[in-house]
C-alpha cells in the first residue's frame, strides 16, 4: 500500500494546456497513464494515492464525459469527489468567478478540475488558489486531457506518434480539442494537418504547424488517423450554421471518404457524436473506431494527472 | 470481512424485470433483503461487499426516492456510486441514450442502474454494456426492486405472500409498479386483484391473471393487502383528466373504504403521495399503513440485488 | 482511530438556531471546531469519526457554500453523504415537505442538513424524524452553523468575543445571518450594534438587546469586527428595491467608512458578495478582511457540529 502513495513527482502543480508541457513533461503523463489502463479493468478498482485528499469538480459548462471521467478518476483513486455544477452555484446570485474561486478554495481542496466557457478563465483562476487546478477545457482555447487520451489511445493501437499522419476534420474553429491536438501531436513528432471548409478554420491556424486542407479527399490522403470534431451548433452565433446535409456531404466521414485515408486508419472522436452529421453510424460503429477506448482512456489519463500534480510523497500547497 | 465479499451468486447478469426471474429468484432475492435490513440499522452502516467496484446511476427521469435508495445502498456496500442525471448529460446536445450508455460503459463500470421513460429502453441497454444493468423503472413497463420491496414488506408483516388477497388500486394505466406487483404476487402465489375506472385500466390486463374490479367495494372485500397507486397526472396527455374531488370520492383510500378490506389489511403507496387525491392522510399516517417500512425495505432490497448481481466470488464481464 | 471515535457527546440531538443553545454549549462547540481546523490543513484529511454514518444534505434553496461546507465537512470525516437537492426532488411531483422527510428518514440516515425558504420549516422537519437535524439556514430565521463560524473566526483574531463591539450592517431584515448572530454574540457578551436603513430593518429589531443605527457613520464607531450582509434584493418583492448607487453611497463599506471602525477592526461578509453593492471589492480583498477565513472556518464548525451531534460513543436514536 505504502507503494502506491509515493507517485512520481510532476515538474507542474497545474495542468493548464498542452502549450505549457515539454515534450518529455507529455510523454511522462502519457507513461503514467498506459499504467492506470489495468487499475479500471480490475474488479477491485480503489487505490489509496489520493486517500483524504479533496477533489473539486468546479463546471460552469455541462459535460456527461469529462465530468464523469474526473469523477470516476477521483473516486478510484481514494479521494474525496465533490461536484459543484454552475446550475447550484452562487453564480446565479451574481458571484463571480474569482470569488466562486476563493470560496472554493478556502475549503482546503487539493485539487480543483476547472470547466468554464472563457478561454483563459482557468489560468486565470490558477493565480488565485493554493491547490492545483486541471483544466477540463476553457472556450475554444485547451481541452488538454481530450489530448492526452487521443495520444494514449494513439499510441497503444500504432505503437507511437512520431511521424504519423493525424487528420482533424471539422469544426476547427470552436474546438479547443483541435488546439490542444494540435499542440500536442507536433510536440510529441506527428504531422499534423486540418481539413474544414473556410468558415470553420481560425484565422491564422497555418501559424500552428499544420497543413490545412479545404477537402476531405486532399486532407484524409494516407492519413495513418482520421479525428472528427463535433459540429458545435450551440456556439454558432446567427451568421453561419451549415445545413446539416450539406455539411455531412461534403465533411463527414463516411465510408467513401474513409477510404481516402489508410486502410488500418484509426478513427476517432471525442464526443458527443452528432451521428449523420459529422460522422456517419456505420463508421463510429466500424473496426476501425476507437471511439469508446478513447472515453475508456479518459479516465486512466486523469488518474495519471491527478495523481501526477498532487499524489507525489511531498506536500504541495 | 472476508465472508462479506463472497456473496451468493445470483443466476442471472441483469435485473430487468420480474418477467425474466423464476419464483425461486425472487424468493431469493428477498430472503437476501431480509438479511440486509439490519445492516442500515446499525450505527456503523457500511459494508465492503463492492468496494472498489463502480455503481452509475443513470437518470433519465428525475426521483427522490429511488435514486436515493440505489445510492445510499451502494454506498453502504462499500462502492463507488457516480450519480448521472439527464439534466447535467449530453442527451441535451442530441446524443442518442445508446450513446450515452456506451461512453459510460467504456469507463468500466460494475453496475448500471438505470431509469427512463421509455418502456424497454433499459433492456435496450443492457444489450449493448458489458457491466450489469438494473431496472429502476422504465416507462409504464417495469419496476422490479419496487416489486421487491413490496414483497419483502408484506412477507415481514404477514409471514408469507402465497394465498393473501392483494388489492393494487387506481391508475393501473400509467403504472409500471402495478404491472411488477402483479407479475411477482402471482409469481409467488397471491390472489391480486385490481380495482381502477375503466379509463385507467389497460387493455387486456385480465390476460395477467388478475380480478378486475371497477369499484373499491368490490376490490377491496376481504383484502390482505391494499396497494393505492400514484395518480400520474403528468402522464396524461389531454384527453382524460380525472377530476381530483371526483377521483378521491370513488377511487380515493378513506377509512370507509379500508373498512372492507380485512381489519388487519396493510396499506401501501409507492410514493411520491397526493394525499387527499388516492389517499387520505388519516390512512397515510394511520396504524395500518407500512408506507415508510416500504421505503426501509427498498434499501434493503437493492443492497441485496446489487450484491447478488455483482458481489459473487466470481469475476463478472 | 479508536480515539477517534469517540467524541465528546453533546447535550442536544439538533442543531436548529442559536436561539435553542446555552452559552457554555456555544463555546463548546466553538472550542470543538477550533481542533478541526488542524484537520483541512492536513495533507490526509480524512478522519473516521462519523465512518459508516449516514448524512444527507436536503437542500430546498440552493447554496454554493454551505452545501459545499457540509458535504466536505462530512466527507473528511468519513461518512457517506448524499446531497438531494428540490430540483431533483418529489416535490415538483407535488409531495410535502414533510413527506419528502419522512422518506429519507425512512432510509435511516444519522443526520439530516436541511435548508429550507420557511422559517420554522427545520424545526417542524425534526420533530418528524428519527435522525439528528442541522437547520443550515430556515427563511429569515436562523443559521446557526454561520453564526458559530463568525464566532470562531472572530476569536481566533481578537483572542475573546466578550466585550467586543460588533457592527452587523446592511440587510439585516432579509438575514437569517444576522439573527444567529446576533443571538451568539448578545450570549457571549459582546456588544451589538446593527446599521441599516429603516426599511431593511425588522420591527422590534432593539427588543433583541441591540443598538440600533441607521447611518454608518454612528454604527461604525469604535468597532471591533464589522460584518457585512449581503442585499438579498430576490427576496424583496416589489414594493422596495433600493437603488444599488444609492445603496453603495450609503451602506456600502469602502475605506472611508471603515475608517470609522477601530484601525485593527475585522471586515466579514457571509457571501456570496456583490461586490460595489454592499462591500467595495478594495475592502473586500483588503488586510481587515477575513472573508476567505469565514469560508475555512466554515468546514471546521461543520466539522465540530456532525461530530458532536452524532459522533458520541452513545448510539443515538
Amino acid at each position: 500500500m505504502s507503494a502506491l502513495s509515493s507517485f512520481p513527482a510532476f515538474a507542474q502543480r497545474h495542468l493548464l494546456g498542452i502549450a505549457h508541457l515539454q515534450p518529455h513533461e507529455i510523454e511522462q503523463l502519457i507513461d503514467l497513464a498506459e499504467a492506470e489502463v489495468a487499475v479500471s479493468r480490475r474488479r477491485d478498482k480503489k487505490k489509496s494515492t489520493l486517500k483524504g485528499r479533496t477533489q473539486i469538480n468546479l463546471f460552469f459548462e455541462a459535460s456527461t464525459r469529462t465530468q464523469s471521467s474526473f469523477e470516476l478518476a477521483g473516486k478510484r483513486l481514494g479521494a474525496d469527489v465533490m461536484n459543484m455544477s454552475v446550475a447550484n452555484s452562487s453564480v446565479k446570485k451574481g458571484e463571480t468567478l474569482i470569488d466562486t474561486a476563493m470560496t472554493l478554495n478556502a475549503m482546503r481542496p487539493d485539487i480543483l478540475v476547472v470547466r468554464h466557457h472563457s478561454a483563459g478563465a482557468v489560468a486565470l483562476l490558477a493565480q488565485k488558489v493554493a491547490c492545483s487546478v486541471v483544466n477540463a477545457g476553457d472556450g475554444a482555447h485547451e481541452h488538454p486531457t481530450q489530448a492526452l487520451l487521443d495520444a494514449l489511445t494513439v499510441r497503444r493501437r500504432k505503437g507511437r506518434i512520431a511521424g504519423l499522419i493525424v487528420a482533424i476534420c471539422g469544426d476547427v474553429l470552436h474546438s479547443r480539442v483541435a488546439r490542444s491536438n494540435i499542440l500536442l501531436l507536433n510536440a510529441l513528432g506527428a504531422q499534423v494537418r486540418v481539413v474544414a471548409p473556410s468558415t470553420l478554420l481560425p484565422r491564422g491556424i497555418e501559424q500552428m504547424g499544420v497543413e490545412v486542407h479545404r477537402r476531405m479527399a486532399d486532407g484524409l490522403k494516407n492519413a495513418d488517423v482520421v479525428m472528427m470534431l463535433r459540429l458545435q451548433r450551440e456556439r454558432m452565433a446567427g451568421s453561419f450554421v451549415p445545413s446539416v446535409r450539406e455539411y455531412f456531404r461534403y465533411f463527414g466521414l463516411d465510408s467513401d471518404k474513409l477510404k481516402i485515408a489508410k486502410p488500418d486508419a484509426l478513427v476517432m472522436h471525442p464526443g458527443p457524436m452528432n451521428r449523420g452529421v459529422e460522422i456517419a453510424s456505420e463508421i463510429a460503429d466500424g473496426p476501425q473506431s476507437v471511439i469508446e477506448e478513447q472515453v475508456e482512456m479518459g479516465v486512466a489519463v486523469r488518474m495519471a494527472v491527478m495523481q501526477a500534480l498532487i499524489g507525489g510523497s511531498e506536500v504541495t500547497a
